[in-house]
């Protein structure tokens, strides 16, 4: 499925294409073309979208498997950009990710993705109120802000684990349960695969900042150190709570600790008060016929006395130990 | 709120401003002005600020939004420079930050912060008094002092941690609580976010050095090293401090461990003596109609005589393992 | 044992041979000459060879000598490169690795392997059907495809390991068992030895594509970036399965301390309820003349009554230490 | 209080000085003047030394606060040198460190310490019987003899702490007590301190062999490349004692994981043992009417046959399990 | 004690000589001279033949002293390396080392070493054999064959160890001793020494290669890159051994607690099991008057019915859980 959008200072045109054949190639005349696709099943569809625009064959490769590390690679007339988009799934309470090829030509930018999502949604927007300076840059600004639009993406992702991070602190420092460790191994998983997915995007943006390709204004520099700033923040973040997971995580283990020393010292104290005494009463539950206590008179309510005394020396015992 | 500061060697202004309007823009005649506004809530006010001075949109922008990593940046007439500083509350007991922007112009620095605070304090003192060179240097002196501040301000904040990582450890050496458990957590986190504050300042004041900029006169050079040397120092402290976190971590771990040990061997000492003990007595409480011993004159002290000698071999082989 | 295939844009030609004698040196000339050799034992045939093609001294022993490091080396008229090919043998469940040693030269390429296996089939099978521009391309294009094939052999091998961890870790969660423990640690083995093996391989390609010999055409360089994209994935999956190895074992460990924590708790209640009751019955087993309470007629009642109100209150207690 | 050495090749000449106003200033004539300055407490005289020379007001900041990061700084005529000293103290057993700054000028030295101690003894004995090629050679031979000296200081202190390291592991292995945790804690705290002041000076070296200031003439750069060869030493032996540390801390907690389990087995085995023995003990004390064994007459005898039983049943389950 | 050889591409001349008076200085002429010095006790002889080629105090020093780092430094007219060999005692089954320096000048080469051992015995015999390149090649080429033959000694050394870890491992997966601790602790710190003695020389060789001394002929360059390659190999192979041993230490530690797991579950079987059973044997040992039960007749066939039914219900809970 395409979606065509060509557009300059003054005009905007949408349209749903069943095919790539109408669309300009690069050129330097207005207006500029967003080409937009989604879905990367139907081969032969973007092996038609390449050759119309002329595209290396390990590009139309790279954009149909969708398993690739984030990178830039430049080309006479086109840039072509890779980098992976997050998505945090509410109902299964996971980050899913997804590839996002961007291919950025004189007057002409093409964009490949999975599903049609809202990632893209607030330059569409833009695009259409004519808002900023949008409508008036060229397609290496139209570059930069799809680009953008995927890193802010993360922020918004991050900003759900964080606040998973912080309730789990909470309740982890309440009480430790089995189920916790789970949720901090599943969320670091996804830091390391976001991580994964991030990391590379940096080099990605200072290759577009250093080769100082025509294709990218001179003007667009500071935008693009922009992003470079959010993709430093976004990996700073990532690793902040990775540390905080694994800080959490040794707060499990330690609590696990401590709670099985007071599980130990529950058993321990009612073991030492009790394994005495039951002795001493088994003591006098022999059968022996010469056992002079037997027949004393006080010897019953010496026996209560000589319990209380062990029991109390017992609870003095572990109370100075300071396990009551 | 606006607070405005003209000063050339022999004269200061001091005024509180309601918008920037009466400001003087970048020029290189005196006097110089120091113009530091408070709340970064008041978008429109700031907007003005920005627009009065010239600033780019995504300055403008950064300067609002109050996550940003400390960064330099520099444009053709002013450098823009984000800081953090960090704040110890003494009520609870916790590490804050917050986002302090400077611009440095020619004859004007700009300095934003979300609250008054006691950072500039010092500045605006010596500025008053006319000590030491700042009344007479440019406004490049002006941000040196300025940034010389927020830095100054980490040490103040990290001797206060490294005095309750003492207590902390001598604590923990005496008696290692679950309560410490958690103060090591909250501060190794906190020590976490004061080193994503300090880091990227490096970075800032290196091409400070660097770049040389005419904004920045050359007899500044000193100065900026000893602030670099100052990060590096603060730097070095906090990576101390998280090795000697984590060095109390694992001595908290060994004492629970130990204290475990400790009431295990409590245990098994006591059920180890008793255990047999009670089992003998239980021999004797038999019902058999046939057994001998129960008739014998002296079954009874012979049994304590077992007792004793049952017992005492216990002790022994408990001294002899090293666990009494 | 050596096969030979001579190739051009328009015939392919396949012979095996029984020494190298008959094959060309390295020449300018079509037709382009792949010399595959297996096994590495008879040392005398591949002097032979060595010598045919006047390879260094040192460069024959490493190719005998299969413990090497990949690495690429740059002579006049060839380059020689050594890499592992790592191979999945269902059997045992176990990652083995061969190193394949290439020469790349005009005209011609050597390949040496220990056995015939099938990393270079589809290699093969592209020059059969002269698929692709592999038939047209010179012997530089042969080289990167053969390596190409090394590299993507990784990928086969990791997918099942990726599958293999996966398991892993939904067993794991369901119940730890000893057995895990040993698959975890013989995964992060093998994950440490294809790390070791893949790594060097970077600088390989990254010396491929700087020296820029004229062995490699430049039209290679897309290609070169290529093997070197997979080479970034292949390590980058590698480390994430190590990270998600190292997650799973402290899982593992986790899941060992917990259910400890439960063998612990179940003996604590049993013995925290049953050890006081014991000894209450020890009491009333005891043979003392004087004891009132064994002529009372309730006395059993009450006893009943005393054994369900001190298990009942035991209970309570656990309950809400929350280890019921 | 200051020391003063003025010496060339034929003569030397040592005075106590109550201040500096005698001293020469940096000059190009003999003879070589060695200024000693210990106590850090008189800030005026500090000052007094630091205008007589014309030091930086930054330079004379940072020899009276004791707490700087070791740096060498450039001035037009003289060299800055700030470096920790360490030293043993064999009462408290603790390392202690101790800031030295030397400047180094045209045919002068100053060297600026807390207390006098023995570290610039040995400097100070060759001066004096003019042994070695110290009296001949400039002030940057004496600076870099100073600062040898210093390093030296660290070899001393490091021997100590390799011996008192291996004490530790053999006291370990014998057996782990607490006090032994203490122990590697405190070692890996000095060791971390130790690294912390050592680490920058290979920076101050490095400076002072590249920049090659006409104060440090050519013929000293063998000399600094062995200072700075001593200081990669240190930092060796300090990671290779750190490592050790972290290894003997493992060490640690295996033995006290390895006496907990040898203290459970203990517990196991008797309660094992002899609780089946007590409830066989226990029903033979019932005082049921009817149980027909009570009247048997070997009853009692096969009782005993059975605790042998019993017993000896257990005693080889676990003598087969590899408790015994 | 001193060991000459003279050779040249057609003679070979051994001799013992008592002092280096004897020997040519370096020189342009052949024949090649290797001067092997056994011992650095005698500092009178060593000074002696130190003065006899004009070498640095400070190169004599550090000859003498065996403690050095593994360095490489240029003279004039000789080169002078310090390295480490290791040696494997397998009496002791312990790692040592020892410091070889060599000085590469022209014709002559000299090295010192501790005693004499076999780590040159290769080169040795290669020259007496005059087989290879060694007899024709100059001084440089034997300083590169003495250099190799240091290196290949850790392959030795490294083999062994491999061996001994996979011994470890294997028991260890079999059953886990606390001398297998012990074992992993000391190959720990063996690795940690070699590698700190191999490391290094990777300078050592880098700069060889860099600096293309005229003393080390163009053509050396391969050999050099071949000895580079090894020390990688070793570098590499002490750096997975290292990773094998951390895990073989987790893998002992979740044995350790494993087997207290074990440990405590035979506990909890048998407590939980025995504890109530003797509970209700205590019940019917009470001395009440007016228990009704003890006169019935089937109470004690009632009696082992309750105890079949408690005990099997107890074990079918511990199956449940898997703890059988």
């Amino acid at each position: 499925s395409i979606s065509l959008i060509n557009y300059d200072t003054d005009t905007l045109e949408e349209r749903e294409l069943p095919d790539v054949s109408g669309c300009l190639r690069f050129n330097d005349s207005q207006p500029i073309s967003w080409i937009n696709v989604y879905g990367l099943h139907d081969v032969d569809a973007l092996k038609a979208i390449g050759d119309h625009f002329g595209l290396h064959p390990l590009v139309q490769e790279d954009i149909v498997n969708s398993q690739q590390r984030p990178k830039l690679e430049e080309f006479g007339d086109h840039l072509f950009i890779i980098a992976r988009m997050v998505r945090y799934d509410s109902n299964t309470r996971q980050v899913g990710s997804e590839q996002i090829s961007l291919v950025i030509g004189k007057g002409v930018v093409l964009s490949f993705q999975e599903r049609p999502g809202d990632v893209f949604e607030g330059v569409h927007e833009r695009l259409r109120k004519g808002r900023g300076r949008i409508r008036g840059a060229g397609a290496g600004y139209l570059g930069y802000a799809l680009l953008d639009a995927i890193i802010d993406h993360y922020f918004a992702v991050l900003e759900v684990v964080g606040e998973e991070i912080e309730k789990l602190e909470v309740e982890l420092l309440d009480s430790a349960q089995k189920e916790h460790l789970n949720r901090i191994h599943n969320l670091k998983r996804e830091m390391l695969f976001m991580r994964r997915s991030v990391w590379p995007l940096r080099e990605v943006v200072t290759g577009l900042i250093r080769d100082e390709s025509p294709l990218i204004s001179e003007a667009a520099a500071p935008f693009l150190r922009d992003v470079y700033d959010h993709i430093a923040q976004v990996t700073d973040a990532i690793d902040t709570f990775r540390e905080l997971l694994s800080g959490l995580q040794d707060l499990y283990m330690s609590s696990v600790s401590n709670r099985m020393n007071d599980v130990m010292k529950v058993l321990t104290i009612f073991a030492s008060i009790f394994v005495p005494l039951t002795f001493v009463a088994g003591i006098y539950g022999m059968n022996f016929e010469h056992m002079p206590e037997l027949g004393w008179k006080w010897s019953y309510a010496i026996f209560w006395g000589a319990v209380v005394a062990i029991g109390g020396s017992m609870v003095t015992f572990f109370h100075r130990k300071g396990w009551l």
